[in-house]
């Protein structure tokens, strides 16, 4: 009998972080609490709060979910009514408690919070470098190196802000807590997503505006790439940085990540599925007796398919909601198990017919592989697998959780060698070109699927750096849920 | 602020139990565990097993989903190729640790444990009569009274248990273990589900086949109304009961209960909600753009009006899965907070158009306003609510957790008084009789639509006095997540 | 590396229980919950308490200590003025979460709850006799057959209670609670003790005295052996049972169990253990340079014979109270581990000295021996062990958890043989005489010491029967602390 | 109802810190784990260990016991032959799991881990200082500076060391793991105590010499004032820091705070609380009965002042040991609540007697008013209160935590008044001069006494300046039990 740790399986590229912030609204903290609450799965390893009142900042953070990590108590020991809050996954740094942001540190001005959602390529080299003259660091996370930058003296926090922000390259939505300002930052090519919104007499920031909604917050605006927003108490004005060459929004933000009820870089997330998947059946079209899809993420791009095709649409696949952190596992092994544990196939849709199987990625290709054998297994006469964007060939810099080039299984092979590794009749992706027309008049990053990156990042073997010298273990984890 | 218990919420009607045998399988405690957690959403406040091993059974029960109640450690501690397993929420009982299943007590023979999904109807007044001749109670479940009535000599096991059965009405599909055998046994009326499959050399038994598809067992037939099988060192043999005039299985597991990727009573379950999605498109056609579900029970009813309207059906709210037993709630209180927190709409697909809202069941109709207003403020032009059967207008007394009659909107109000209730711009309810023929072949109980029990019942006050003189705390309720 | 469970160390012997009971005092469950906390010392396994009012019993038990297992929602949750509560050991039943008392049940006159401390030696013939009948047992705990006793009709409740009682034999100092009266009883032998004291209006009953102090109730007498004292609307009224041939109490309560701030007995602790320790050092000088005790339970009786004997009492052994339920022992195994991260000793004291060292038993000796070799080892001269009563040669049938004949020690050698195997330079014990010359006035228990058994019991073989046929895994046992 | 903290209650004042090195000792951080267990007297809001292998440091701390953050799996997951680890309690810094030591960063050299006792008392400045030079800072603990001073490149690790040594002034016992090295360092003046002692091939240094006892190494010597012992590759080698004015080791280790096995200052710490007590005796007599402690720490003054005086020595309080962290006390207050929960008094003791009540000080008053009123209540005749140190007049600015002066009792007050405000029919405190003739060749800081500081402070005000800006909330706090 062994422990099955249902987190090992790459079901799917996993986002690392979301954020939230709050200006001027009473209790909010609880506010920030239900915003993270809705950002939940763009990262359930720890979640935190850091709120402001009276010159002082006031934190909580903890692994696991955020119904795990605050309870009544918690929350009414953060005062105030501006906030800031973070959910994430660990793509730079380790799974240690010390690691979950808010970050939050005393320096010269008193009391300096953060939270990040992307990735500081040249994260490495700075912290080298501030290292050299006498910096510690308390973390392996990429964004303690800001907190050191503005703790420069460079004058004003604002300068020292637009010095700090001129350093770093990457991918960063951030917010960023004092005891006399919130400050929301979106970095020029805008990789991640950040909106704005109004609340009774104040403002809410998010990662995506599903966190407006619970809070009945109205959405704004987006906060603009390369924009800076500093709220405090002549209220809000808008900054600019340099802008980058090009937009480069993460493009997919819209094909798997976010909400498909949320809107972000001024789309519905539901309606750029929906034409992802109909330009996936226009392109890959197939002999086919019902679509179906890995739910939940593809179920709006196979709803596109199936509408743009003419076929039917059915639940082939029954997701499991209880899955746990680990599972028992019999000494007997049970062959696809972990796959097994979260999906299961429905044989009255299954049996004797012809699948269009959507899925909105392939990274290893085990999964795949896996979900195909068990519909197979459960009577499906053919399996025609679609995804509704390109092959998947280069690792992500910019705060997406992927493994090593090597690892993804289109990084070396071409479509035809993955259809047979996943044991499918066919095999269809968009092309990039189809994929950018379908969601036209933005810039998107397809550095994951062309290896065109937009910021020059170094080398990911420097990046680990970060990591040396310090391990936490971490204990207890909580417990709770994990959706996969 | 104060703790938002979403339990408290009636989004559905609840079932009550789950269960599941193994006979002569290694690793037999693994199994069961893995078979509960496929039948989790038949029951998510308690879990439990016994196996039984040379002469000896051997049991672990617990508060919380299976994943929080078992571990390595205790799994470990089941020994044996044997086993029977439960999982519950409350319909007679309080939720009182000491009435976690499967009940499990010293008797004349030596250990004897019991697994129950339904509705012993007559609990109450066996119960009086041995109370009178002397007996105890540790719990307030109506199953304590079959254990009572199997320790009174009459004669062999067999002999008693039979004689046990004739003296019990109501619904029962339960499995019984003792250090000798495993008995699995179904009311002659059918109410409840019961499959039988095998794995390897041996056996299993559970309430639904997705719990087969785990563990790799083979369905292999139905446990048919009023059989009982014994499994013992001879092998399998089947009994009958004395037939009931009628049979009744309960057509709620169709509509509601049962996983979609479950078979029960013969039927695929997808199909015929497929079929009373169907009927309802043809019963109750709409003027509408789109065809949108309360997810996920009902998605597949939902598919199926869509796709007989000839309607594209979309996904128009999101469900949370991360929803925890309780919430914090602001002081300023959020309007519809509980089922804010369960979905969220989708205003790309709702704005401005006229929607099809498809759910399986009204209840006391403060869910369904909710809803609606929330998707109405999400831009709806139009709501038209349609239900995938009946009008629920009486309660259950066969195993399912329903408010008494007069909580039930539609016990004294008619479908238009309802529909201005909930404030729907049409609302429309299935017959029985175009319910039946989606269904066709089986005899249903229809009770909840009709008030025609067919077995007979004591009244439902009396059934409390099971709970009377004994109350048990529950304190340090598992932690973990609640699928509402 | 391994966990090294601290409780499998055979320090002492263990008192198996402690009861309580309130009679009409506000918050009477949090009054139980005080007095049970100071009788922690008689059992840390399990705690519970049940409080009745309006007709109903409420309950609350669980695994662990009563800082565990009580806070204020669970006290809250137990309403009215009167309670009864209990912690134990599991002397006869096994570490089973369902053998928490009090226990609880539902009967022909509603409920009942018993909290027992003692031993029923005939519980296994009752047993089998009610099991004849038809009786279900749900817990291996010997109480159990009490409740049954009482659910037989023969006329009222006190009849039928005096009826149960004259069928049980054995030791039972025991409170019941049903939602008219509360009942204190004590067997004719009186075995164990039990304490009546007054509360503002009501009254409060206790196995030691030390429960009233901390609630503010005045000592008023003990419940006398043989005496049934029932509370209910009309007041206190006392009966009595048959007569024994002789009283026979346990004097290990005085040697060891009790706290020395308790009155039992009629007698103080704490001047009985000085008076032990008196006649111990008049009985069993030593050339020796100073008195040092096993802390904490000897402490009184070498208090006693340092004055007696004219030598200084110093404290040579440091007891750690921080100790846990286990504890993580290198693989580079340390000796005498258990014993070393209970004890340490203090060179100052012991360095060049000669020794005389008292303890209040020798069970299995091994935890003397290691003892002994541990001051030798920090420097002490002369090791001369006293012990505050005879040798201990027999397993007590009346309460206390003690290891099979075989195990003790002294059951088959003599003296000089346990001095060669502790290794100590001497070794006394009291003879049965002097130890009762030191208490005069009572009759005493002395079976543990001259297998003179008071009442007859059934073989212990048989005692075990009452576990067969049901095993119940305890997970997740509470944290905290455990005192050997 | 309310939760009653026992921590609220000033019983005594607080150690701050316990800290123990293992250096080249297989399964160093087991051995540095059962260091920290007989340490837990020092410290008991929180636990650390850091362990050093090839090239990395692995960590682990949480808030609690030293049983209760570490277990099997945790102390696993700390690989290697090299070992720092921590207990404390907060004097500076908040009870926030970010402060939890032992501190571990990285730095331009790699890992870096340090754990301290004692209190650096120009803290404030050097971190002003530091964040006008950009630093920022995680933690409100003092001994942050010091990473950052070893973060300052002034050539060789070893050299850097002894830079930030000379910049820090106050009492430093610490000890600090490089991945090459371990550090033991004492400050000049020699405040709390440090040892060193030998295990199989390697080395131990620790706080108490009882932390050498458990796990079987031999103490070796002091580490002395204003030493520096480095361990490496190339062996263990000692150098000095500038010499103080005059060595100030804390008298109150031995009055109080060590444990009475342990020696420390080249002192058997039970024979100095000996000679303390003998010394009271013939300073302060008394015609009393009996002398009684205030247990557990008292005791052994006690036992020296009754053999000095000729008087009996009795237990005449018992004290609980299972004590929990909260206790609910009805809401029909309790009076003395709190006292009584820890402590009972032995009426048979003390009834009709006049008392001698050592204790080793007097802190707020309010608990010695409640112990002499308790004892009172219980029937003593004359309480005669001896303490066995002088008033306690100042605050410590060196390690202990003590409230400001104004709520010391003696601060203002002479003894008369004291001993009004208490009740006692007598109270005697001993005179500097005679504690300092009861353990003679040392040289004490007797601050607390004498307000005569040995190393000039920055005012206590701006020590809180550390904790501004940053307030971390600690949620779910380890269970447990506390000993005050």
């Amino acid at each position: 009998m062994k422990d099955f740790p249902l987190k090992a399986l790459s079901f799917h590229p996993r986002e690392e972080c979301g954020v939230v912030g709050i200006w001027n609204v009473p209790e909010a903290a609880k506010l920030a609490y239900l915003g993270l609450y809705t950002l939940q799965h763009r990262g359930q390893e720890s979640a935190g709060i850091v709120t402001a009142r009276e010159g002082e900042l006031w934190g909580h953070r903890g692994m696991g979910l955020v119904a795990d990590v605050f309870d009544a108590e918690t929350l009414n020991h953060l005062p105030g009514t501006r906030a800031i809050g973070h959910v994430r996954y660990s793509t730079t740094g380790d799974p240690d408690p010390e690691n979950c942001q808010p970050l939050q540190i005393q320096y010269r001005r008193g009391g300096l919070a953060l939270a990040h959602n992307g990735n500081i390529v040249n994260a490495s080299s700075i912290r080298r470098e501030l290292e050299l003259s006498g910096a510690i660091f308390h973390t392996t996370v990429d964004s303690e190196v800001i907190l050191h930058l503005l703790a420069r003296d460079v004058g004003s926090f604002e300068d020292t802000l637009f010095s700090a922000l001129s350093a770093v390259r990457g991918a960063y939505s951030m917010v960023i807590l004092t005891p006399e300002s919130l400050v929301a930052v979106r970095d020029p090519n805008g990789f991640r997503p950040l909106l704005l919104g109004r609340l009774k007499e104040g403002w809410v920031v998010a990662s995506e505006t599903c966190a407006f909604d619970l809070i009945g917050a109205v959405y704004e605006r987006e906060v603009e790439p390369g924009e800076v927003i500093i709220f405090d108490r002549e209220g809000l004005r808008s900054r600019r940085l340099a802008p980058a060459s090009r937009q480069s929004l993460c493009i997919f933000e819209l094909i798997y990540f976010s909400r498909p009820d949320s809107t972000i870089f001024e789309e519905s997330v539901h309606e750029a599925r929906l034409r992802l998947g109909a330009a996936l059946a226009r392109a890959c079209p197939a002999e086919a007796d019902v679509v179906i899809s890995v739910p939940d993420s593809s179920n709006t791009a196979a709803l596109g398919y199936a509408r743009e095709a003419g076929l039917p649409f059915e639940q082939g696949l029954i997701r499991s909601h209880y899955i746990g952190r680990t599972f028992i596992e019999p000494d007997a092994n049970i062959r696809d198990f972990g796959v097994r544990l979260k999906y299961n196939p429905v044989r009255a849709v299954l049996e004797g017919r012809r699948i269009v199987l959507v899925d909105d990625s392939i990274v290893r290709g085990s999964t795949s592989r896996k979900i195909v054998r068990m519909i197979r297994a459960a009577g499906a006469r053919e399996i025609h697998m679609r995804i509704s964007c390109p092959p998947w060939r280069y690792p992500c810099n910019y705060g997406i959780d992927t493994p090593e080039a090597e690892k993804l299984i289109a990084h070396r092979n071409d479509v035809e060698t993955i259809r047979k590794e996943i044991d499918a009749d066919s095999l269809g992706y968009l092309t990039v070109e189809q994929m950018l027309a379908a969601i036209p008049n933005h810039q998107f990053c397809t550095a994951c699927f062309t290896g065109d990156y937009p910021v020059r990042f170094e080398t990911r073997e420097k990046k680990t750096v970060l990591g040396t010298g310090r391990r936490t273990t971490v204990a207890r984890k909580a417990g709770g849920f994990l959706c996969l």
